[in-house]
């Protein structure tokens, strides 16, 4: 996982309900990785635009480590229900009311491929021209309404573990978002970069973003394939558009943190029941 | 990529819009793949059920290079599409009446993130319950109704791009279908490997498929991750259960095939077009 | 089931995807089902408006009927597909363009749960706002529009089976429709039998009706629970509207025709194939 | 009605929400019921394969039942809200926020056809391949899905007009999960019932369940028709899985109890209001 | 704006969420315009049925001011979201739990395309057969049920400028449902304005409705056309239902109120931010 | 009318089929009618940001036209579709096939509020952050994305009336693309006109297109109100991109055509029947 995230001690229910926006709403984290592995997949030309096919393609890689990183969240937000519930009976009525039910009902505690208010994620979401230059614009503003949407949800929840997570977000989307300006420019020879922040607001002015760019996360662009995506950095070179800083292509994913090992919940049989368990679990039930 | 697709001469939209439905109709790789996927971010316990949870996550990380495959698949039916419409006036009034206007509209006759009537893969399609019996129980069933869905696509299509790529899905898919089985009994300690074949034909039978299950790969597991996913070999071991031959656990992906170079489409303005381009679409517009 | 159909001799897909509004679409059976079931369970009050009660909660029953009767309509219209594709490989070819692709792909050759363009129905269509005057206005709406579906689908297909089922339906939708205005005119006082016929031509102009109506089934009311529905007939009184002949409520269903058995279809392995079904069909898939 | 439900004296919107998914959501009663209803309606060969068109035509029956008996616990749990709102203006600000407002909005303080998240029900819920072995296997993971939902509804309330309701529901879909579960084992020889329970703890343990266990309806099955259905004990029989007693085959739906006999609410204008309830509201909304 | 609203002091996210009903529900406001919309322009032979083709099109103008009227309602009563916060860190928190996220995440705090529970708006709501009586009997009916959803809305909330706004839309919607029953009848020969009131209770019973029939709202017809609609009075003529007074046509669109100046959020960035906004945010996001 | 469209002679139902896009698909007028209308009434701080409210309210009324013009293209590429079925039975049987039964079947041969499949349209497809400078990049990207789907669609049909339409609205189209991109460069300094044309091709190469850009219908900007948008020209200013010439702001809205009379259909009962179209129905229906 990109990040190391804290360990709550309590559950959170409504902030993993708005956090859930960033993974599966129309512009969150499934959005921007299936618009581009769909881009990838249906490029035209790869060998003649090479370098903005590796920009997608390797983007496109990025997001997936970071649906990853939402699913975490959700989880994490999650993981002390009961403990949270303290015995109470029954132990999951705060799942009505959260705007997201299905985290209670079908998916055990867990993160669903969905938004705020428990809309699926679709593939209406998806926007794939076939037009290099139309395809980058919509990536330029598919990245900038997610940056606001990230901002928003930092407005609904204080929660450190929600915030650490969007911090990270907001510093790396914002690469993302920087990228697809540059590659709109040099393809066009219109330098749209001026444009940036949108909105207009520094990731600086975030504590909990402000730390990763001080790690220089906002001017990396990782290379998450040791063989391909070797043209990246004919676009992803520069200065950085806020701090002016050299633009830099890495080989090799971030170094992350620990994956969490989610706590095991006998009173949902997941992953599964044994016999003291069981036993337990109807003494509760009798009551 | 997977494997190697034969080049087409033509276009055959028809084709194109059945296979759709194995990229994202409600049993095809989209649904696997995110399946697989929600199901390994979500496992609690992972360090208690480590080898079911190396066998879905490694399971997901194929499933990745199915939709690649079937997304190319897709691509390469519609690549001569203006060639196959020979010069006629519009060149794509063929989009109309394949149930997937979209290919020619807004994808730029690429795949779409949906199903053979142009239905949008939707987050619906997930199935999570957290409760391990159940959710291997939902991915056997899953895969037998993929494995249905397969089959009737072949039914409907005998384009030999398309037949080629189903062939080998119909074999890795059996894999996929086995191996659920496998870890459902391992678990539950009621071995239900006896099902198969569901539906009750043997991939034998399918001569795109046979030629896949000469080169053994019925009986692989290949492991995706060179660091992870190391107790494979736990759940897949013992004899594939139409051959009898021995089930094997493969270090690395298959070797594959070249991803295809789609050709450029000026008349789309994919990738993009240039003075040369303008200048011949402009004379077909004025025609 | 209620009417005898003809066992047709050839496939006709493009009847059974017009006859499948009349199953799933907005104004097909399963929104008369569903409005009436729904509205019988939360109709408030039943013992001070039991004739009301009886009346709706009667013709959701009958309405169960008529889903059985546009399913078998479907299915017979598609069960010669094999037959009608003549040893043609591949045999389900004619799956894609229907607007119903789920009928080849998903229900072996049955009927869906949806309507004509493969829209799945859906809760939404049910309208029950407690208030019955205003419950049976909807009502009163619905059939309209249902008539109006019918007589549109019967100008998209003249194949028998499907205008032996629809002059079937187009009779007895008329009885719910005038029922429900004489109903509604009982509750408040404005006699609006007159709107009838809605869309205005009477049902005695088709054929396929005119027969039934010959055998009055156009004034019965047909009861469909021997201790229950008591009430129907201080509704169900007075002179049919179009032929002035009396209302009539009838104790028990109507006589029906038998169910048809539904061929077995060994390449799609319905209901399941035995071990010469696999030779025959390994041989084809090989051509 | 197939039980008595105790009459509540308070409204409870949450509860009312939850139970809902057992209605309408995924893997609720019109799930099954339309999944079975269809499966019926489409099976081919009927003749040859009587035994599972008994059995799968007889759970549908059954399964009518069991919509109606969700729609009853519904709006029992409703049926005070204009007492539990004590005079409070507006009485009916409570429907927000259950994430269920269509409850107060347009169905009058009645059941919805949708799940606990206010999502409509959908045909896209059907399976039906035409394949018996795949079509009894989904029954047996819906089964298995449906129980699972049954449990976290029920840890999600404890009121006791909803846990009565779902006690049953844990029974009776308990013989239909194990149901399947024998049918695909005689079908294919497999014998899959040692999976049971799924989820892993015994429907004893509930004690809302366990009355019924102790009345033996988890080894009833009941025929629904006394014409058809005949050949249901060459599935049901043998020896049920958790107990060892005998599974029977019973004639006959089970005895119930009463419908409710839903308040008026001349608030809501439902059914309709008289000359002193128009008063009295007057009065109120001039408040 | 065709009213003037009070500017409220506090935000009411409750209100706001069960308003929008109003304005995208089924029965809402978008409803009525988008079914008046399409049914003008689909109308055939509009010129030998003009009196009818300048009431649906009249309407529909009236109801274009309906949506901005209710866009209005739900803007104020989220404009004091961020005083009501009162300083809380994060001030959009009360975003979960009221149905519609999207105000608080992707609408910057302002009225959605949808309902109460956060439903886009669709299409599947316009009904337009083509058949003129068929067409009027449906929006006699909408206009009911927009009658009961309004009268629903009101009994959720209190708030001021919500009831001024909804005793406003149930007087202009009366005028609407009684129109459509006068034309219904004008054509079919049958009077069916006895229905009236649907539901049975007078506007004038409502406080906040009584007002604007003092003013003769329930009787005007208002002519958004100075060209157009000239015979809009062959059909609105005769006597007001309830009150008996005349009906009239009245050149010209209601006179009306201000549109409120929204006030900028600089929190939300709408409608963008200067420095001193960014540095007084900033110091907020680091607390 | 905002133009003057030719009258067919034939019906061209794939033609109406793929025009549906312009009308409901995500790209189409309803979107970009709605997405101004709804960012109108939303927008914070009017008087403060006066040109851009402006533009963008005037902007949604022009799009309303659109709408209207497109709604008779489809009902004018239907009207005939009697004649040209030249008195087969059934008459209505080219409605399957073309992804638009609904044509058909409930809307009476006239246009869908919904795309090219019969997707109807959705609220989901309006975009409104209440950032003005994120919301006017989405209007350049909405614009650029609905200037592609026109240039598919011509490419779909060369239907004299579809491109006849298809040809003005790439004009005005671009009218709007151009005036979102000279309002955002404005608003952030950044000059981004020299991105257009997106896609690559000059309107000046359409035909269709440039008979409208010849009558300088490129350069105009109509204010829609009197009273109102007075502020347009202080956005609307300096030369038109591609040709250099002038902008303009035109006091009032186009020059228009006559708004077709649509045949009446008999058939169809659309308006309405007489006595001789019902005996002349009749006789058809009899054969």
């Amino acid at each position: 996982m990109q990040i190391d995230l804290p360990r709550p001690t309590e559950a959170d229910p409504a902030a993993a309900g708005a956090v859930q926006e960033l993974m599966g709403g129309k512009f969150g984290e499934m959005s921007t990785l299936m618009n581009y592995t769909y881009q990838s997949f249906n490029m035209r030309g790869k060998s003649k635009v090479r370098p903005y096919y590796d920009l997608i393609a390797n983007i496109a890689a990025e997001e997936f480590g970071h649906i990853e990183l939402v699913a975490n969240t959700v989880n994490l937000l999650l993981d002390q229900t009961f403990e949270s519930a303290n015995g109470a009976t029954p132990p999951l009525n705060v799942g009505m009311g959260t705007g997201n039910p299905d985290h209670f009902l079908n998916f055990g505690l867990g993160t669903i491929p969905g938004g705020a208010a428990g809309k699926a994620w679709t593939g209406e979401n998806v926007f794939n021209s076939g037009n290099l230059k139309l395809d980058l614009l919509h990536n330029f503003f598919l990245e900038s309404g997610a940056r606001m949407g990230k901002i928003r949800v930092y407005e609904m929840t204080d929660n450190p573990v929600a915030r650490e997570m969007i911090g990270y977000l907001i510093v790396r989307g914002g690469v993302h978002q920087e990228a697809y300006a540059k590659a709109l420019g040099d393809l066009s020879g219109v330098d749209i970069t001026g444009l940036l922040p949108v909105p207009e607001i520094s990731s600086l002015n975030f504590p909990h973003a402000k730390k990763f760019v001080d790690k220089g996360y906002h001017r990396f662009m990782y290379r998450f394939s040791p063989d391909d995506y070797k043209q990246l950095s004919e676009i992803w070179n520069g200065s950085q558009v806020e701090t002016g800083e050299p633009r830099e292509v890495v080989d090799g994913p971030p170094e992350g943190g620990e994956v969490p090992d989610l706590t095991p919940m006998p009173a949902l049989y997941a992953p599964g029941v044994n016999e003291e368990d069981i036993a337990e679990i109807a003494q509760r039930l009798g009551s």
